[in-house]
């Protein structure tokens, strides 16, 4: 069966990801996008077992065939006039962090691949479908959300490689903001300035009490708030951290 | 009955306040207040109507007696050991329009004493109370919210009245949400970048299409929003703008 | 014998006022202002025993009546059609870090007074006499600069009362750079984020090595620079600070 | 005859290069980086016939090869020890004003090549030879700088080409004005907010009255004036724009 609208996470693993995914798909039929199906195959069969609906692709987002395809498959599953209700940009480089002159040309263009590049291909891919979905009387205006970083606003010290990358994808959202907005596309970027509290990061900061990390599922609620938002009240942009950040 | 918990809003008029007021209400008993009675007496007595409680105070933020008296009042009208689970500061000095050397210091100065030394007497009343709040176990961080604008950001021409105060309005919350985060008081700053669909803009705007002014309901949306955040994940800043404003 | 064009300086003291002074001395005869006539006094000898012209004013800026009697002042010393050729506002109110449910009505408000405030009435004061100037075929555009702080950008934990005051400072600046740079008038603001190199700071930061401390001459180098930009490239902001500052 | 210090400029053509190099030659040897050597030759004779000293090497900045063989040719003009007193990094991707979906691939990346990858690319071919420059006593600190544009600090609609690379060169100036500047390297950054007065526009923005358009040479004081700062007063970003421009 085809189904109208859908929700399109790129960027799914353990963290903010796959809890933006389950916020979601509470709502809407979900596809998960991840280059390693490893990412995704659990949540997948979560969320379908829990009544929901979600399917996985594997997609580089930096590669523009491999989001084609990736974007052809959500066609062929939900129907060629299939529109996206939401779409959550998720995916990051490698967070790098070295002396300057240390860093080669390779880990440079490889972060920029994902956060500057695979930002732009996939909002491409993504924006017809947001619009789209218009035509199907949406509950909430179409839905595009970047998640940022503290590098976004701050190239710090030996960030160059990561805030690089970042900087150039708030840039690409301040655009689509600007020119999709009046087309009832709601775009907006998401500053997390601060660690997730994700199994990658359980070891850290053991030292700095409770809630010191922010909650990937309160990003997902902050996510959802954006998407209900009625188009006469579109935040293009939000800051999240800890209540003990430094910032 | 003395209750635990409320919220206090600054600035009720038809419009933001209102909404917010409304929406807050909901959940907990509201304080009300404005210069003037007429601005807030047939809301509470809505509030009241619809098995919610209000209290209207007559205050003037830039009066520190003023605000003493009304901090007072809620005591003891909630008991002395009231907390409150939510301060909004949605009072706003003359929105001024005029070439700069026609400006007078009366001008300058009304504007900021409602923006400027208001927000800090509003915010050294309240935040005793949002830390006592913690004492109750709340469902949700006590928050301090500030309604600023577009001249938060920017300084336009002619505008130098009004930006002053809002811009200084922004330092102050910064400034908070620096030293109360921690204490767990969630501050925040809300740059709303557009008009307001209220009354008195009834006739703004009437060619500019539909939803093209910000819905005050949608707004309070957003406040509610702010205060349901864990302390893992506070939303310092956020901006709301309509779809079609340029920006 | 009376001048065409001066240059006036709010807030002269031992640090950035006098060597602005002294810069603007070589080309201009000067209006030193200040409070305390202690602080100018040997500085005017100094001037004008050098071969420049220089008068000290005592003025309060944030009394518009102190500041009018400074401004006729100088039209009887110059001449009534004397022309501003520079206006630097370099005065600041005392700094105060301290929590913020300690900071008295008083302290906030004496800052306000001469950041906000101040700030007002002298643009006020000096503008009419930076458009004369324009009479005069003058060598530089007039020019009107503002000194800010790292406070200006940012309001840190504790410093509500000086952040509050900064950042109005910058909006008033933002805004009158907008509707006098059309004018032909230069405005200008400068953030020192730094400690500047005075007496007052001798015993501060001596483990920071060598050079860590702003000189004062070196921002006046840079408000001179200001000040001969063409009206094709009006430079309205700058940030200042020494090579090993965190920022 | 080898000399110790030269600037070494990225990106000449007609307009803010040329002044740049006409501007750093009265006081160093210059080297003229640009694809076509069409760009250089005839300044590079005019730099030589004014009593300066100019090479022009033709070189790809979003290459890294090129750059390299580009280096090595200063190398061997200038003897092996030679430091770079000035690097300015004034390249820029092809202008690009279209609706995003109308984007290729190939003209993102194209940009970003010369932006994004271009700037990290000259600062890590520049660097070693700015910081050996402090071995031979220079007058003032090594500078780097890179020319932004409005597009640094807004994404507009249709510009997401444009915008995402100088976004991603403000980050990087940030990143190195910090790792460097301790390291005493002056990193800077100017935001070139307006059309330069170049041969291209000379045809543009005819009704906009004199001075409308941003003079080249006075872009190339600021630029010298950057470079004249006393590691005790760096500024790390600038804006130029001219004096009837809306901002």
């Amino acid at each position: 069966m085809a189904s109208k609208l859908v929700a399109i996470i790129a960027g799914v693993g353990a963290g903010t990801g796959a809890s933006v995914a389950r916020k979601f798909a509470a709502s809407y039929p979900v596809v998960l996008l991840a280059r390693n199906p490893d990412n995704y195959e659990s949540l997948v069969k979560e969320i379908n077992g829990n009544g929901g609906r979600a399917i996985g692709v594997s997609a580089d987002v930096s590669d523009q065939n491999s989001l084609k395809n990736a974007f052809s498959q959500v066609e062929k599953e939900f129907g060629s006039g299939v529109g996206c209700t939401a779409a959550i940009f998720n995916a990051s480089g490698k967070f790098t962090r070295k002396p300057f002159l240390e860093v080669t040309e390779d880990e440079f263009i490889s972060n920029y691949n994902v956060s500057g590049k695979g930002g732009f291909l996939f909002a491409q891919a993504s924006l017809p479908l947001l619009l789209r979905s218009l035509d199907h009387n949406p509950s909430h205006p179409p839905t595009l959300i970047f998640t940022g970083a503290t590098a976004s606003m701050k190239g710090s010290a030996m960030f160059s490689v990561f805030a690089t990358g970042k900087f150039a994808l708030r840039a690409l959202s301040q655009s689509l903001a600007r020119e999709f907005g009046p087309k009832g596309v709601h775009v907006s970027h998401a500053i997390i300035d601060g660690v997730i509290d994700i199994p990658r990061t359980k070891e850290w900061m053991k030292d700095a009490g409770p809630d010191a990390k922010i909650s990937a599922d309160a990003i997902a609620d902050a996510y959802w708030h954006l998407h209900t938002q009625p188009r006469s009240c579109f935040t293009n942009e939000i800051d999240i951290r800890p209540w003990v950040e430094k910032w």
